[in-house]
């Protein structure tokens, strides 16, 4: 899987070669990292920095720490020639080797970035993150204009939500759905075991595409999770503990999973916590409270008789060592790759790349570069006709599209002619 | 490691046979399963199925739903001729193939276990769990002694908690402190990416071995976790703050893990959720309750200015699919197997199996049968030698009793000559 994915990407790259200007923009390159880290971030990573030493046009390729703020602090790394032993072990590192951060900069800070980057001879920029990434790219290349300094600006997408607009999918999130897959699966086996309620919460915010990876878990007809709730459907606790009554009620036993970022009707957050990060967003993950909640909820409604548990999956989803979909790690390391194409080609001055996924059963990809402007901001959810009427599972269609993004999952065996024995 | 672990396994029953008696007592063979499922809880199924239905003594071999439950609602299963393609499967699979229980049977319930027996002509039963299934396992035996019924009663240990008495270490430890280290080693690397308080929450009700195998996550000086409390030692807020505020103001980042049983010096849990199981113990796995706590204490400490989290690593620690120790794996299948040798060759009536680590710098290990009695009721904890004076990490005799159970973690890589730019 992993080998064919990255020979279809050479082989797509190697089909459409853009051809470069005759001179490229000559300076140095520099690449960060902000954002929830994913665990393919470094391969993105290093399909930039890989990819920008082969350049005659990049005389240095310089590494910020912690994305913006090492610029804005100068703690800027030469990444010198790393051999490529190295460079392979840190591609399987998770989350960004570099550090990453959450911050928008002021227009005061662009331009210090600016100037920075004249200082140093910075004529490439990588950025490697999600929306609020793409707009902080955005935010700088308005300052390059506006200095009349020449440069590159490249957005590298990555995000376990998978929420970017344009492309088919966004590298992290296989990954990431992947664990959720596997967390699922197995804690579903345990649930037949020990049967009760048990509730997941599984991160995402406004997108549900992670949770409803929770849904490729499922091999036999009776194998949970039952039911799936996703912030694109307003949440009703009267509706929900209708449904587990149902599925309790058929199979004995009921395994949920919940996105985080589940509302209601109003838009008010199921739990809210009352943090907000410097986006401004409430803090969701890294706490238990809302499957705590939910749990609360489900054990006043059907009394202590019944076995109910809460986990929240929490930064092991985006963090997990060892537990990586092949493809994504794969589309991680070529969307670095092709960002630096892209940028020397003389095409573009800018762009994110994005994926589009080839028409037909057998998977495939192409990569393209997409304008800033159309990944920044706004986010992306799974559209209405890939949820259920009800709003509790995802239909057919959300598999077809998850499923190559995640892998082939570890095998399940059950034991044959489970007769009981006659009385 | 596993290839090498299955050889020695081999090797050592292959050099200590047990000579059998001329005629052992004939009669059909019955397996249960009990208590908190593991990964590699079916392994040791798989190893008894497999040997019972090599043996001539045995016509049938029985698997009883949800352990006792399943015996006294004459819930058995025939498990006939199973494939080795299909038990293979089942080996990989985790928590129980065959439902799990957690009940202690009351005498009447003893009396009416040993009648089935007697009716389905099951003259051996083996019972896969922890303390609490020992301990039935031993009332059943004499509940069958007081019945003159002729039969033999074997214990097949497992555990993530890693309590029990005699042997040197529980099948499923290996697996669920793999899971954790594999957690811990990503978390950290998370932290380091965007620096914070993280706090996570391990699996271990009394003894802190799940706890402490996240220890196994580091390698450079500065990885995490930086501090671990288990329940082996008595649990200050105060010292845990100040322990936080030390490591923090050093490295700017803290992650800290935490044995859900820690408990004040009076011996009172640090968090009560107020729910008990049939054992009569409080509910501490399925609820974030403890690690919100203890991040609302640092939060407390701290101010809202340091990104504080906490997660609960929950069930997915026995449960994961895909996420195995190969040592584990060999040595729970290896356990069922010699259970039944055991009880096969005449020299015990009853007995739990367990595993003796042989000297030496090379892991390998022998197994042996230990009493009933031996295992029945108290479990054991860690040495308080191999935890620190201070009660906040482990020493280095735990990493070198641990490491050969977990097996090779993931590679980590981290960029070379990363030297700031001059500026």
């Amino acid at each position: 899987m992993p080998g064919s994915a990255t020979a279809r990407t050479k082989k797509t790259t190697h089909k459409n070669p853009r051809r470069r200007t005759a001179s490229p923009l000559v300076g140095n390159a520099l690449v960060g990292q902000a954002g929830g880290p994913t665990v393919v971030i470094n391969q993105s990573l290093v399909g930039v920095i890989s990819a920008a030493q082969r350049e005659k046009a990049i005389p240095r390729v310089y590494g910020a720490r912690h994305g913006i703020m090492g610029i804005l602090t100068d703690q800027l790394i030469d990444l010198g020639r790393q051999p490529a032993r190295v460079l392979e072990r840190v591609a399987q590192t998770p989350a960004s080797a570099l550090g990453s951060v959450r911050k928008q900069p002021k227009p005061e800070e662009c331009e210090r970035i600016v100037e920075a980057f004249r200082r140093h001879d910075i004529r490439y920029f990588f950025y490697i993150g999600g929306n609020d990434t793409a707009e902080t790219a955005l935010a700088i290349q308005a300052a390059a204009r506006a200095a009349a300094y020449e440069m590159r600006v490249f957005h590298v997408p990555k995000t376990i939500d998978n929420d970017l607009r344009v492309t088919d999918h966004c590298p992290g999130y296989g990954s990431a759905a992947r664990f959720v897959a596997c967390a699922l699966a197995g804690d579903d086996l345990d649930n037949r075991s020990l049967p009760g309620i048990k509730i997941d919460v599984i991160m995402g915010r406004h997108a549900g595409f992670l949770a409803a990876a929770s849904a490729l878990a499922r091999r036999e007809p009776d194998d949970g999770p039952h039911l799936i709730y996703l912030p694109e459907v307003d949440f009703s606790a009267d509706r929900f503990l209708e449904d587990v009554d149902a599925v309790y009620g058929r199979l004995g036993r009921c395994v949920v999973a919940v996105s985080e970022g589940i509302h209601d009707a109003q838009g008010r957050l199921i739990i809210e916590s009352g943090e907000k990060d410097s986006h401004g967003n409430v803090q969701l993950s890294g706490t238990g409270a809302l499957g705590d909640l939910l749990a609360l909820r489900v054990k006043e409604r059907f009394g202590k008789s019944i076995r109910v548990r809460a986990d929240t999956l929490g930064y092991l989803q985006r963090s997990f060592l060892g537990v990586v979909s092949a493809v994504d790690a794969a589309e991680a390391r070529a969307v670095g790759r092709e960002a630096v194409r892209a940028a020397l080609s003389g095409k573009h001055d800018s762009g994110s790349i994005a994926i589009r996924r080839r028409p037909g059963k057998k998977y495939a990809v192409d990569y393209l570069v997409t304008p800033l402007d159309t990944v920044a901001r706004v986010t992306r959810s799974i559209e209405r006709a890939w949820i259920n009427a009800r709003g509790n599972d995802v239909e057919p269609q959300f598999l077809d599209y998850a499923r190559p993004l995640v892998g082939k999952l570890p095998i399940v065996g059950h034991l044959e002619n489970r007769k009981i024995v006659g009385r």
